[in-house]
């Protein structure tokens, strides 16, 4: 990026007596980011030129100059010999200015009937548009890839918490349809806010409109928008899209957080659940026997990148008078932040996760420790007449015995459990098995591994997963 | 609410061998806030007995007793009478323990086939989603309020800015309805919101399921859920419902915050573009004089109260294994403030703005200062076959001339002009006047009166306001 | 309190010609919250009416007449017999109109010379500097229950844990003073804060001082404050000593987070690390087997809610021009409800903290596991002449062995280890001890036995603990 | 950057048997930030590398040998000619690789006694203690602008606001010394940070100290330490330091951001209080007339990433184990950006105050308008032995006549005054003018013009500015 001071070259220059000063012309420059934008700005350039020569504002050959121009500028830019000049302050002006030089005062005439305003808005959301559609197939992928664990492990047994204390035995199966659970509302709000993105801001011009005859359905149909923007000053100050997706970004990250907390749990020589492959891992500088769960780790690290970009949009905006401020040049970074950092955290999620070995002979012993079946024992009572406060209680006494002798629920003597409540008769150990558990809650929603396939099942029918 | 321990009561004291210490009952205990779900958790618990009995779990009579028992609990919480205990720890337990003492050994089965776990997230849901179809109702009525003055108001001509400085003439009307649009988002959003609340945790227990014979449909239908949830760990474990509800807050508040600064600027004495009435200001104890815009200043403060609650429930959630922490009990606070705060504020703002007067002198005096209709000469000339670029430039030089000279555009001579640029000609002066600018943009978003008038007529039909 | 509008009584209403709305004067007072200010506003009144006697703007008589009635005030308010009126707004108002109807025109005189403005921002110093000195003692509590469990655990080994894989063996005391030495830094960031809160804004006024002749010395004398501030339109628009607070809580909240994580990690079956004991914890409703460890979960939950306070008083203050604006009134509830959670969080830490049993046995053993001295033998070879990054490849390739074979590193023979490094010799056993592993790291800061007590007996000493 | 993999270079491969993913590989790399680190990871190495020497770890001719290899490790990095490597994860290992390829298996010795765990710590301190004096002396700059202009403007006089609406005369300078008194608080919070910055973990290793015979305190001293830190544990994974940074950040900003709008109000049309040169300020691509004050709303816009990056350190660090964790690799970047957010920021506004021009005859119109002498009118009636509430009431009576009758109590003739109180005599105008006004407000923090001088040779004083 060249920095000597082009200030001639100013879109702007002509009221102004002296230049702007160096540093201030960096500070406020945003075109060291907003490059990024390139491909976006120019397809919406070649939309705006069709539209107005389409209602005679340009004509057909200017409109072919312009077109052809802002391709051969693309592809210096992908070719990388295009040289972006921090005088230019931004993208927009940077493409002009190019497109100038190399056809001339016609190049002049692209932007005729719009501002940079409304441009930037275009931009930002076909950008964000087409970063959805890939965020939205990078959840599928993880969202498909969990459901195949899943089935796999529907019979598998493994302690489920509460509090991180031994709860219930629950089936690994379940428990990883409750992260694909939350992958499926995540995927619903993306698809929610893609409706509100795909709005177009062109035409709103500076803030009220232009003088010009545009025809604004044209340049929304030529971008794939599905309808041009109901207000001109709402068009060019609104930035609500990408505080939304920001929102979702952090519910999405949010949940990633909690999966990765559990691999790293689950990692742990305490637990020893699962096994992570070798190259979703690293090790130390120090201690040569480490093998780390970076992968988990990093992602839940980046949850507060995440939640710290919606709060700078959020902050951003916060009493801004219309219509647009310098202030919104700030929207960029951390919507192209969370993008990106989203983006990778799926990717990792989507190839880690089909990756996972679980250690079921290991989950087994934890899950028959921790009294996880005295739910059953007193469902068991109340089955047998007793109401369900007092079988708890009973319970409640059983296992305090069990913690003082050392012992499983299952593993005491009829005798011994009939002590607690006489009710309690051969069958109950029947109900004391991690199989028994599991199986008896068998339900909508329950944990047995008839119910953990039969949701598979459905979700892979919804959603054509 | 009695302070001293009854830890007797505790309904899951049965292992525990010494009581809860008092400041720790204090300390973890529920009940101060949570008592607000009080309604929620007694219509949750009746459609529970209803379905217990359909499915066989209780006898008719036992839920007929069990049902007449909540509503009489209910009937005294609302006389007033009910004494809440903290050492009952939540709502859940003081309304159980109650109706136990009401109905005898009857109530002690009510908790059969469910816990607090997914009692509580029920209780949410309910409370959320009637609050949810209040605050639709406040923002309906402040979207009717903006069009009715938007239409008042299409005509009245003001200035238009960026960056806080004059840019184009707009109409009231026109700007009040960029103030609606965002509005119309806020409502889809919520609604959105809306479809993923009204899903039913219930039947998940604590966190596996349940063993007893439950049909999760028929609790559903009676309660009004869309469905039942799908897994019963992520059941147990989901907020995202609250996150998403604060995320639609925080989004609401950043546009009432903008409306807010809008309002306290134009009520100054620089601007003094509309009068609010006394009624909705207050004054000041040492300065008689004062005539504060307390309304708004008050709400745009409260913006800061609801991204505050946003980020408190993220961090909340961040790394939460599976399934059911203590950690969420806080989940209550933050979403009850901020669905009183957004009501709060709706409702003062849907009684405010239909009162706002416009002082349309002092808008237009303001329109015309500030070379407002700058781009619309530049348009001129553009259209006289100048390109864009050079005319922008061309403008520039005139507008620093009258800086220089104090005058306005409109105010200098054809021949003045003309030194700028020989292609103006006296019709210039039709385009450098504030009806002709802003009737000049002329189509759908813009600014001119006639679309301010359709968009109001296009809003009134699509959300039948 | 009483809603009735009372608007006749409003200390401003001489310029207003319709009374303020009912729902916005709801809406618009503080008085339900504020009201907790009631005695550091009567101390401050108190203060500043003996100012006025003290420069001749009362006469002595007013002063006492004024004093008395304010203790009379204050005694009402502590028996409970005080109305709080809404239509008052504030706590303020509410005393001020109380004096007046107890000692009639001389309670009239009492605002001379002073404003809401600087009245409030008095108030609030007061009130937090009283409760950081509380916070203060609760932090050396904690602190020193830290230091005495330090001390007893100074020969404990666990594991010591990066990446929540076993890394190196670490003593119990030494992990504990890494909890003592964060709390340091809190202790010592709240004193810095304690410093900046502890300014007058009293004289500032409404914003620009006051024509009396006030001597602000002499209330800064007597509220005790350091200084008077130098500045009145920042005297009475500052918040950052709030924000300061909240920012020092969410770091505290931050450390007792970690500590929390910790302890439900080490309460969980599969670390079993430690016991709390039964006052500490809570049970379940339907699992009678649980005990769970909330006071640790409720504390880490609380984190997020101070956190949003921090974010809801940096939104608050965000962008607003001098001096003071209605948006200010926000700043209390967030800082009232931080102080009231880290004084809870404290409290129930420091009482649980010495509390804590340390099961050394299943430390002991988990540090065996993991190859935790694997260092240690990188290091022995370094001594031995191996450069450190060829002493860890070696290393890592006998700990790919041991993973292979299932066995510790001290498992292996001399002629194994012998394998992967021919200077290795009979004396290799001494550095994989446990024992040999901590008490070789004897250095400041490092984990051996000795460090640890030596470490203990700084911090005693340092600050007087 | 090479992208491919060089995975046998990993320091840390020896027990593993695949190599990393290629995507994790990037994924998991801090080298594309970190490097920015490299002067401060070199001056630590060197340090390091002399204290082993100093106690027997390596030779001096080890030393002579590292030293001098470090230092061509930095001139090829500062002369552009280093290859950064992401196989090589991180700015640590980079540099260690290339030092072991120029100087052989010595370059493998330097790592002895040490881990990246505490090496980065003392990388980031170093880093962050060097920033911070650059900022200090930022801060001065502007503070020093600050007090020169606020003594030019000692007598210049404005209209003070509260609620945005004209409140009391206040002098120009005062209301610049509001400023500066934030800075002077900031510039202390600033110093209370550096104290906890500079505090060495070197020493630390990876969690547990080192079995090496270091000696902490000459690294300390080598490295301008104020210490070595207390506990190895607390050492690598504290990022407190980070968060009081970025806690002080967010602050400043919020000041800043205060300054902003004040700027972006004074320099609008309807204002029109001060003039920035146009070097500080852009135009528009489409308004030709447009100057707009870009550099305050830019950094209005900042504040808001500030308080992201607070946010997410907050997160990040929440609920962490100790000791390091991959987490915690995201503290850099939310730090690295808000340290160049500030130098940006605090630079323009140090470059920019200085140019500030006041239109004072603007600012004495306004002053003039809106009743700001309606207290100095109270205090009139006051002094003639009216009661403060019933002057105040009597006076808002007179500004409802005046609101009436579109005059300023100063433009009333005396008998209409009398008409409100028979103690108004012809003595009242001296205390309506507006240098009556301010003159009178004559006492420490008042606002009279020699108050303002007296405040600026304190701080002059104070703080040798």
């Amino acid at each position: 990026m060249t920095d000597q001071s082009k200030s001639a070259e100013k879109p702007w220059g002509g009221r102004f007596t002296e230049p702007t000063d160096a540093f201030v012309e960096r500070f406020t420059a945003s075109v060291g980011f907003d490059q990024r934008l390139y491909h976006h700005d120019i397809t919406g350039s070649i939309a705006h030129a069709t539209m107005l020569a389409e209602v005679g504002v340009l004509t057909m050959d200017e409109r072919d100059t312009i077109i052809a121009g802002l391709k051969a500028v693309r592809a210096d830019i992908e070719a990388g010999t295009f040289e972006w000049s921090v005088s230019l302050e931004d993208v927009h002006m940077n493409i002009e200015a190019r497109l100038t030089d190399r056809i001339g005062i016609t190049g002049k005439k692209l932007h005729t009937g719009r501002s940079r305003n409304d441009q930037v808005a275009t931009d930002i959301r076909l950008y964000l548009r087409d970063e959805i559609d890939v965020i939205a197939e990078e959840l599928r992928r993880l969202q498909t890839g969990l459901l195949d664990l899943a089935e796999r492990e529907a019979e598998t047994i493994m302690p489920g918490f509460t509090h991180l204390q031994t709860a219930q035995p629950v089936t690994f199966g379940h428990h990883l349809l409750a992260w694909y659970e939350m992958l499926v509302r995540d995927a619903e709000r993306l698809q929610d806010c893609r409706k509100r993105v795909n709005v177009m801001p062109l035409g709103a011009a500076a803030l009220a409109g232009t003088t010009y005859p545009i025809d604004r359905s044209i340049t929304a149909r030529l971008l794939g928008f599905d309808r041009p923007s109901e207000n001109s000053l709402d068009s060019v100050s609104d930035r609500d899209f990408a505080i939304e997706f920001c929102s979702f970004a952090a519910l999405l990250m949010t949940h990633l957080s909690r999966f990765s907390e559990e691999l790293v749990l689950w990692t742990s020589a305490q637990f020893d659940f699962i096994d992570l492959p070798d190259r979703f891992c690293t090790g130390s500088s120090i201690m040569p026997q480490k093998k780390n769960p970076d992968v988990p780790e990093l992602v839940r690290g980046k949850t507060g990148r995440v939640n710290g970009h919606l709060i700078s949009l959020l902050t951003l905006m916060k009493s801004q008078p219309l219509a647009y401020n310098k202030d919104n040049q700030e929207d960029k970074e951390p919507l192209f932040d969370t993008v990106d950092t989203v983006k990778g955290c799926l990717r990792a999620y989507a190839d880690m996760i089909p990756a996972i070995e679980a250690r079921a002979d290991n989950m087994r012993v934890a899950a028959k420790r921790g009294f996880s079946t005295a739910t059953d024992l007193a469902d068991y009572l109340v089955k047998k007449g007793v109401a369900f406060r007092d079988a708890h209680e009973i319970v409640g006494k059983a296992v305090a015995f069990g913690v003082a002798e050392g012992r499983d629920l299952s593993e005491m003597t009829t005798d011994e459990l009939k002590r607690f409540s006489d009710v309690i008769g051969e069958d109950v150990f029947d109900v004391l098995t991690l199989e028994g558990s599991v199986q008896a809650r068998d339900h909508l929603g329950g944990t047995a591994p008839a119910q953990v396939r039969a949701a598979v099942a459905r979700a892979r029918k919804a959603h054509l997963l």
